[in-house]
């Protein structure tokens, strides 16, 4: 028996489709409402200009403001901090996104913690991830791609409260806040990374295992417990002499042997990707619409 | 073979006296150098009063100034946050506390978010639990009990990269923050709590397992691997008519059981407990020191 195919692509969708209706509805009654998002990229890694150019088109299609500002590689810390501060200030600007990586020359977490923390769509600021990291912390915003994770397993009916769930990667941006996500969904959460000894003992055990790590096909069929649900966050690119492009996207899961041995898996493309950027909507959305209560509030 | 007592006590006194000489001399040539902290204390939970006893008397032994206020427990938030606010502007002050638990009518998310991140001595506020639970931040202060469970695995030689830690219980105090502090010293980290299911068969793999649950003696030393080193950071009273008191102190751990399995064990009392309040008053003198160093280069 081969696993069910938890559809990304479809269920991203449904939900960039919902703000999309959404906006134009509120719209009717409420002008104004015009959620808005501005992207700051430094630099021009092709890599960050395709994530850009994707988001960019999400955001129109979904009736979102999306404007991005470029400032080039050698832009200093102060500079971008600056300019960070400028779009804080801005009333009609919802979300404020700096596209990662940053140069090496500028600290990545000055930067995702100089965002406002009521524009922090990217969910990355300290204050964010502290109140995340919190039992009864309520964040005003959720990384995307963990949010987008927690979605796909809603919404493939897992049940996590007491389950063994193993997070392959411990970054910032996934791995961690996965792990903080899980965790208060009531999960039995391990945390695995580089420096694990016996990684396959953790993922035979494992009812869920998500992976982010970034290494093509790593974790084999055969290191999952049968019926796993199965979450993979990679996007790697590796040589494929029989595509146009010289080059196919996988993830970090060996999807043939896990096809084989999980109950639910996502693949890659059309699993964990698209859910990222429908997340970033849905909070530039949740923003915007905080921002109208709060400026209701405010003038009655 | 019975494990190795890990002596908490004799640690904590060690750092206690290194702070306490430390303010000595460096009040030789700047006799201005006064750490100081303020405990805020609402209501009188008999409890919460012994351990503001003990706070005030060790952080008298190490030459440092500790002030108590205390409030009725009718204060409500916005006072008590008008308290906080005036001691975090106290140039005086280098440390506030607010002794949990607060009154239900006040919520300690705020309380803990109110005070000043560079006055935060017990690291609960939400930047600097943030920037512990990203791998590139740099809290300016760990949580007194995860940061003395740390010094204790340090102080007897166990190394955790790669090592399979267990952390039972999942608390903001605790539980949470010892796991974010064991996956930044490369520990591979399962984090379980009362909706684990199995949870024998974590504690059974795990070399060093922590527990913070407040259940007497819960966990079995039959539940352990052998040569696990195990931190007890429970603190529960149960009766004991052989005691004057009436009761008598015991850990989360069964500790008959579990000396005779593991290879390193603290016990309780005179375990975790005494490095709680010795890593307070390192938490002072950091912060004092912090402030010197800023006025110092303010008035250069």
């Amino acid at each position: 028996m081969t696993a069910t195919k938890i559809d990304g692509t479809a269920i991203a969708r449904r939900i960039r489709e919902s703000l999309s209706a959404q906006i134009k509805k509120r719209q009717e009654t409420d002008p104004e409402f015009k959620p808005s998002l501005t992207i700051i990229q430094v630099g021009d890694k092709p890599d960050s200009s395709t994530y850009v150019r994707m988001k960019l088109k999400a955001a129109e299609e979904a009736n979102i403001i999306c404007n991005l500002v470029r400032y080039p590689e050698s832009t200093t810390e102060s500079e971008l901090l600056g300019h960070i501060n400028r779009v804080n200030n801005d009333p009609s600007v919802h979300g404020v996104l700096v596209q990662l990586p940053v140069p090496p020359h500028i600290s990545e977490l000055a930067v995702t913690s100089a965002v406002a923390d009521e524009k922090d769509v990217d969910g990355f600021g300290v204050v964010n991830i502290g109140k995340l990291a919190k039992r009864g912390g309520k964040p005003l915003f959720l990384p995307c791609t963990p949010k987008g994770v927690m979605v796909l397993l809603q919404e493939s009916g897992v049940n996590l409260k007491g389950k063994n769930a193993v997070v392959v990667g411990r970054s910032d941006i996934v791995g961690s806040p996965i792990s903080y996500l899980l965790k208060n969904a009531d999960a039995t959460v391990t945390v695995c990374h580089r420096q694990t000894e016996g990684l396959e003992d953790f993922t035979k055990r494992a009812d869920v295992v998500v992976v982010a790590i970034g290494k093509p096909n790593y974790i084999k069929g055969e290191w999952l417990k049968p019926g796993a649900v199965v979450i993979d966050v990679g996007t790697n690119y590796i040589p494929d002499g029989s595509k146009k492009s010289g080059q196919r996207l996988v993830g970090d899961v060996d999807f043939d042997s896990a096809v084989e041995v999980a109950s639910q898996i996502t693949p890659v493309p059309g699993g964990v990707g698209p859910m990222t950027v429908a997340m970033l909507l849905q909070n530039v959305v949740d923003s915007a619409t905080n921002y109208f209560e709060r400026e209701k509030a405010r003038k009655f």
